[in-house]
């Protein structure tokens, strides 16, 4: 391990399996199923991992995530309003052999795919996506999920599965959270009751977000759930107060690379290892925890330089030494790497591909 | 082009070349090598336009960018204090067959590259890395260079090439950057000044920057530049007035693919395709500059969601709309990609493979 070239991202399995596991428990204590959202690792490898801890099925964000997903798990739910051409004829393909879902939020989505699955013979799951206040996909009322419910369960190829919702919104500490799920969960509510007159199913109501995984429970109508950062962790639910510092399974392993500006070191894992991504909780944090030198913050990035302020530590990281990141977002830092190395229970590090990563739609 | 997945990195190859062309007429007029970043573009074949277009060599940021640029480049400067071991174990294998220079600023560093070259049988040249007022790599006095400078030439394996510089810092608009460079040359000339007297020869002084390219006449004792964003330019040099929108040859083509939201539309490119990086010039013109909807701004990112004000459009995109957007910073972004789309004279696409990325060291 102490070989590795680095910048290069190290995960632990023994920490991702306790993950899984832990979601997995509070999933089938209140009767959940678990949908882990892929784009997170992009690895057939952690995904067939999450399978096996129990998960349902896999969600993604991308139709070409989906693609290369579908060679382990035949049960797929694309998160995304795929409406365009290159998106709903390869779904279209993709649901000839496997089970494939896509949360949509217009008829325009809903009447493109119909045209692609009926010319590929195929059939296609629809879960009408309803914002619950984050403000970015999702028709805006009960009464516009209806209207666009009503228009898909009468259009031939497309079968209305139920209703989809990502509380994307809900970052803040856990007491806070319980009150926004609250008001969340009666607006899925009503929308449900509005389907349930108007004699519409809604099989499944899925639901999403590592920070509220383990609050679903006070949204009762959620029948899954879709988290995806859970699995490793990061600093932004490590200050969220989603987990503690031994829950963090990935580490950006990186070297110190000079020391001559007084009360800095430079590392070389810079935005194009780490990005930008501020941490949410606390944007003045930098860009990325420390846990072997909390008493250092990254307070500048360059392309392949990290920037640490070392002025307040009592013994600084030394020219040459390896230091762990924990990165403030997980995601987009495993979609910078080709390959991560997983770290097995007896020490030894396994190369493993970041499979779906670098695609277009 | 009309039906290539979304989102992708779309280049026009006449800008380019004028890109290119203008630099080289203008580094021709005052006799100054170019060797291009190959950072920013990562492409073997765009690597070899500038080596047409008279280009001295090329400079990376990785050693593995290096391996890759080797098979179309024999004269690579590796722009990184490298002193770890695979570093520079790399470096002294690919110093064998090619001519190979690496800008340092430790003891450290030429201790274990000269170790490193010395059991490959082969030699390297180092430049001394300066720092000229960005305080990020750079030895920080005159006197400092000249010591460092002293231990390259009596060490084996190692030969004393120069100095480099890197004015990252100046970033202000031309008016403004004429000044800080005049200081920053006074500061190169006084060191110069110091090794000549000590008796050591600087044949190369490499210094750096697109914003600052065309100013490098400013500082006469220059004899090579490293631009890399010039040759793609982005929103970063276009509010830096550095280039017009003309010059921009490299956008991001997205899908508008959710309305819903009152005064919003939705594109498929998020923070995995334009990164989280704001403008340098103007924090808060959003994520990119879309040329076809200037009164639009792209307000926010989820990884694969980017969210556009559109309330002041008088005719917003609509949806399943392409829009086009100009990253704020290019480099990053084409890091992203597998690989880019090239239009060529005749308005066809060609796929480029972004060979260089996604390697670690």
């Amino acid at each position: 391990l102490d070989l590795l070239p680095t910048p290069h991202l190290l995960v632990d399995l023994a920490t991702v399996e306790r993950n899984a596991q832990r979601l997995a428990d509070y999933a089938a204590r209140h009767r959940l199923a678990v949908r882990p959202h892929a784009k997170t690792h992009k690895s057939l490898a952690l995904a067939q991992l999450q399978l096996k801890s129990g998960a349902r099925g896999l969600t993604v964000a991308k139709v070409g995530e989906a693609k290369v997903m579908a060679s382990v798990c035949d049960d797929l739910l694309i998160a995304y309003p795929a409406l365009d051409h290159a998106r709903t004829t390869a779904i279209a393909d993709l649901a000839r052999t496997a089970s494939v879902r896509v949360a949509i939020d217009s008829q325009m989505a809903a009447d493109a795919l119909a045209a692609a699955v009926g010319a590929a013979h195929s059939t296609l799951g629809i879960l009408i996506d309803l914002d619950l206040g984050m403000r970015r996909t999702g028709v805006q009322t009960p009464e516009a999920s209806l209207h666009l419910a009503r228009h898909v369960a009468q259009t031939p190829h497309l079968r209305l599965d139920g209703l989809f919702c990502y509380p994307g919104h809900v970052q803040r500490p856990p007491n806070q959270q319980g009150e926004q799920l609250t008001a969340a969960s009666q607006l899925l509510d009503e929308t449900l009751a509005l389907w349930r007159r108007a004699g519409l199913p809604a099989p499944i109501v899925s639901g999403g977000s590592t920070p509220t995984a383990y609050q679903s429970h006070l949204m009762p109508s959620l029948t899954e759930i879709r988290p995806g950062t859970y699995l490793f962790n990061d600093a932004n639910t490590l200050y969220g107060g989603f987990c503690t510092i031994d829950d963090c399974a990935a580490v950006i392993v990186a070297t110190v690379m000079s020391n001559v500006i007084p009360g800095k070191v430079i590392i070389d894992a810079g935005s194009k290892t780490l990005t930008s991504d501020l941490n949410i909780h606390r944007r003045d944090s930098g860009y990325g925890y420390l846990p072997d030198y909390t008493d250092a913050t990254i307070t500048r990035l360059s392309e392949e330089h990290g920037e640490l302020d070392v002025s307040r530590c009592q013994q600084p990281p030394r020219l040459g030494e390896r230091v762990r990141v924990i990165p403030n977002h997980i995601c987009p830092c495993v979609n910078l790497q080709s390959s991560l190395w997983l770290r097995d229970h007896e020490g030894q590090a396994h190369l493993l591909p970041v499979d779906a990563r670098g695609l277009l739609s």
